[in-house]
């Protein structure tokens, strides 16, 4: 899919390329089919900024003041408004290779979604009811920032530990439940001090935008490790993300409120902005056999926790936030089957299948099937896609 | 304390320090009371290694070939053999200012020690029983790695939101639950590759050395975040880690076994080599007014999982590790009161107190307690020591 309309001059993401006349990694955007590099571009700016588009992660352009970023972003719009600039420096999308955008520093996924809680709570025990925390602030883990990688590499079936069905003892070899999560993440610009809590009026000044996240997991491999500390070796395989980050500024139209709070929150997650989410639908397709089916749509505005207070509840312990970290939504899933955002859910823990469009069924992913998850907010601003095909377990030598 | 007898030539630890003639942080290492800057000394090396020795944090030797550390340790012994180079070089260590030794890249904590396991949830769900997982393989979570700090920053309590005793509902304020965790941690030197396995076997070459780690914990917020994902906020506030890194090699003559295996490890896990632990002796001490009390004495080698058994964990799935990550023990604890290396296991999650040395009640950690965690293996070497001590929280302003 050529995701044209999700990069109109509305939107201006951030990410990094290379291509055959542009082979070290620099700071590019993309405009419809076409990608620039940002130090190409006739643009006037300072001469940090300048120098921060030649760097080979996202991290320098990241930390630059918002006023900076709003300034760069209309001079931008203001360049791509004349066609004899967009045709001299454009490069077509197919001949550009797209990286990691940022080097990520910090990772900590959260579980937002009270409908995930329910569906996953019930898959995974049979009682569906809430974590006691979570009406409070946004639960969450610890997630690995060394595998995130960027959409599109394959994902190798991780070998761990688990039960298998009906068997006694361990099993040690590939996991067979290979699920998809379909999350968002914020990533931070701006950086806290350690011992500084940011609250949460202030905490978009920390985001320098979103991200698409898949968290790939292995839910034989987890259904042992929630047993006591939580999610570990069943996540931290591999997580990608999309190369575009889409900017606050640019989501700002698609601004909406969050679900109104069933129980008060705590008192730091109290937020006074009113539309502190935004409207963003996402979609998950799996592809198998080059057919594809979509087997999730669903909104980010459903979920009951927003970005804003993921900050918040990160630094509220004085934990400090830096550049390149990732904070994420966790799954991000509706009330009806077609709207939950893993198979976890969707097939109640394997017990049941779905099928997709050519009639197959799906329980969990095998070899070969590819997942792709998508987010637009509309009116050309869209994150693309984040894909990953499931590659076979390799061989295990002692 | 000086700890002069940890610091012997047989040591020869790697830490970054300043001082009045160095005020650039730069690689040092320690001899009884004298510290020295590497790149002072008259040794023959390579290069790369004497500039390494000129960067702030240790991560570029880190990543040093261990036959090239070896030569290191080498020529640093034969420097020190020579008592006017000593005389010469040598720095007081009151006049040093010590660094947080290297960046922390990731951090996982794991439970290598089944009586902490059993105590722990004694303490905290009144059943003594192991989660099934930690008989197959080290259970761990994702710490935080912004938020470690390197001994002696003094650690500013907590907000957070926890259940009152005997209240309904939650609370939000400075934590009432504040202990310590008595843990050591491998330091990675040599990184591995996305996808790729570290054998057991081979474990060693990706650790370049080991530290002494206070993973201080908040008991009332870990308490609620324990219902599903583990723990989070409740320890991503600060960790405490000792300025100096004893190697591999200056632990070699220190090794020994490991409790035998009651259930046999996953296939993984099954290490060649018998000695694959050390013998150091870990004490923690809490400091109140002045006055000092043993509260535990407890062994490296009682862990069921060693720090080779660490790495092969973390990389069983294909996660890569990184320069710099810590992988570290989780507490360190024996079967009497006197061996518990926290207050959840010795109190009983808060429901009994213990005696100070001066009669004082010891339950949580007060304002102005410090606590004191020491490591020694003998023969001249050892850890010194990590330190901290508890700050007031600083005033919530909404």
């Amino acid at each position: 899919m050529s995701f044209s309309d999700h990069f109109s001059i509305q939107n201006i993401p951030y990410g990094i390329a290379t291509s055959s006349s542009h082979p070290q990694k620099a700071v590019a955007t993309r405009l419809h089919d076409h990608v620039f590099f940002l130090g190409d571009l006739p643009i006037q700016t300072s001469e940090d900024i300048k120098q921060a588009f030649a760097h080979t992660t996202l991290n320098a352009l990241a930390r630059t003041p918002k006023d900076k970023l709003r300034e760069l972003r209309s001079a931008l719009q203001k360049v791509f408004a004349d066609e004899q600039t967009v045709k001299k420096y454009g490069v077509p999308v197919e001949q550009v290779e797209l990286h990691l955008p940022f080097e990520v520093k910090g990772f900590t996924d959260f579980s937002c979604s009270k409908q995930h809680l329910l569906n996953a709570g019930e898959a995974s025990t049979g009682r569906r009811m809430l974590p006691p925390a979570s009406v409070y602030y946004p639960i969450g883990y610890g997630g690995r920032a060394s595998s995130v990688r960027v959409s599109g590499t394959p994902v190798v079936r991780p070998y761990g530990v688990y039960h298998q069905d009906g068997g006694e003892g361990v099993t040690f070899g590939p996991s067979q439940g290979l699920d998809f999560e379909l999350e968002m993440a914020a990533v931070i610009g701006k950086p806290s001090n350690f011992g500084e809590r940011v609250a949460v009026k202030d905490a978009d000044d920390h985001i320098f935008g979103l991200v698409l996240l898949n968290d790939w997991s292995a839910r034989d491999v987890q259904k042992l490790e929630m047993m006591q500390l939580g999610p570990n070796n069943s996540k931290s395989f591999h997580t990608s993300i999309s190369p575009w980050i889409v900017t606050l500024e640019a989501l700002e139209p698609f601004e909406t409120s969050p679900p109104p709070k069933e129980t008060p929150a705590a008192a730091f997650l109290q937020d006074p902005k009113e539309k502190s989410s935004y409207n963003i639908s996402l979609s998950v397709d799996v592809i198998r056999n080059g057919v594809s089916s979509t087997v999730c749509k669903a909104q980010l505005a459903w979920m009951y926790w927003t970005f804003r207070d993921l900050v918040a509840q990160q630094t509220i312990n004085g934990c400090n936030v830096n550049t390149g970290d990732l904070l994420a939504t966790g799954t991000v899933s509706g009330l009806e089957d077609h709207e939950h955002g893993c198979l976890l859910e969707t097939t109640m823990g394997g017990k049941k299948s779905i099928k997709l469009s050519d009639g197959q069924d799906l329980v969990w992913l095998r070899d070969g099937d590819e997942a792709m998850l998508t987010g637009f907010c509309g009116d050309g601003v869209g994150f693309g896609d984040v894909t990953g095909v499931i590659a076979p377990a390799t061989l295990f030598e002692a």
